[in-house]
């Protein structure tokens, strides 16, 4: 599969909660690991308020620049919940209480239960297609590039069990983990030279501490698993070098 | 204090590895709370890859918007270690190992130690003033309105002690949290009314799950405590009114 194939995606969170530290975000992660399954590169992530002209923009940009945006939050029945009138708003189209919504959330409300508030779930900008939620039924939904979700983690999550199988998944990349067993600084000289020799696998050098020592985990990376194993065998003749100068 | 005097900020989080899935990021939620300890509001967060025209790009529109900038990751000594060169380019200022970095590195190297690639940690932007970083002694630095911090969790944590001091404290917002118990449909019309009554007062609706059931958290922020109260008062007698009606 030539480069130019390959989808890039951005996440667009949008909540105050999360900017104040109130609430602390785990639907990055969770749609990064999804996206990596199916080989699209997420390329870049943003945290915007729950301020309309903020989403609008931000929106904006990211579904010009890749293949597909995911926004997560913004979609309950309260007055702070805005996403779908912005969503409306940058794709300049109208919004109105969808009658195949409606009929979602019959499912789980009483006709007479479906008060205003719980109507504004219902409100899907024209053009759009739903998006299953099979927690609560209020529904997500998809328009253009960009795929809206519920910001909650467990109705995030089943709604992408209905957004992925829609999106043009790519080869997947390969991943390699090695542990250095030694301090960055101590791997980084031959680890660069490692890279220029394999400009076709990105390779990562991440440190951490275990008790009180610090420790560096390298990972490779490619859509071709062949260079990464040619790398990773080179990547662990170094780190036996180093070990044999040591001793 | 006049609302023109409250700092805003950004987080400009710099990894492939947190794109990817790989590392969950832990960075934005406590700095979230930092900031918010001393009033001073995080407006912004962006997420992208250690690729340097996408850190210029996006620190450069980050520091034109808000007080400060925060930068995570992309400081160690390996070829992946991009950010101090990037941040050197968006300002468009030389860099060179700094003097003072190197002081403090060989609070913790031997001179003989301090190979190319340690040196690379002692890259400092002309015109910045370190940040200390009493864990593992590589420093941070300050330039213009942006902090360039370390990416290890434990080591950032360190260096906010240190930056944290320099900034410029506003007026603390004050919080309220009352639990609904019951769902945000249930909630989400007298709640509305209640925001417009209190424009002073931003009143967010948090819904979650728990026992299968669906609560809702409302959170009362403002930098005013007594609307606050004020508010808090007006909803708890709201919450009545729906049990009364209930019963």
């Amino acid at each position: 599969m030539a480069e130019a194939e390959i989808s890039t995606a951005a996440v667009l969170v949008i909540g105050d909660e999360i900017l104040s530290g109130r609430t602390k975000d785990k639907n990055v992660g969770y749609i990064a690991d999804r996206l990596t399954e199916v080989g699209i590169d997420l390329k870049e992530v943003r945290i915007v308020s729950d301020e309309r002209a903020e989403i609008v923009a931000a929106l904006n940009a990211l579904r010009e620049r890749y293949s597909y945006v995911f926004t997560t939050g913004g979609i309950g029945p309260t007055h702070d919940d805005i996403t779908a009138d912005s969503v409306a708003a940058a794709f300049d189209v109208p919004i109105d209480v969808d009658p195949r919504a409606v009929d979602v959330m019959l499912e789980r409300y009483e006709r007479a239960d479906l008060t205003e508030a719980r109507l504004r779930m219902a409100r899907i900008p024209e053009g759009a297609e739903l998006i299953a939620n099979p927690v609560s039924k209020a529904p997500g939904f998809n328009i253009g590039n960009v795929f809206v979700m519920a910001g909650v983690p467990s109705i995030m999550q089943a709604m992408m069990d209905d957004v992925v199988p829609r999106l043009k998944a790519g080869q997947i990349v390969h991943s390699v983990s090695v542990e250095a067993g030694m301090g960055e600084g101590a791997v980084a000289k031959p680890l660069s030279a490692l890279q220029d020799a394999f400009p076709d696998v990105s390779i990562g050098s991440y440190p951490y501490q275990r008790d009180g020592k610090f420790q560096t985990s390298i990972v490779l990376r490619s859509r071709n698993a062949e260079r990464i194993e040619e790398a990773a065998q080179q990547f662990h003749s170094i780190l036996a070098g180093i070990h044999a100068n040591k001793a």
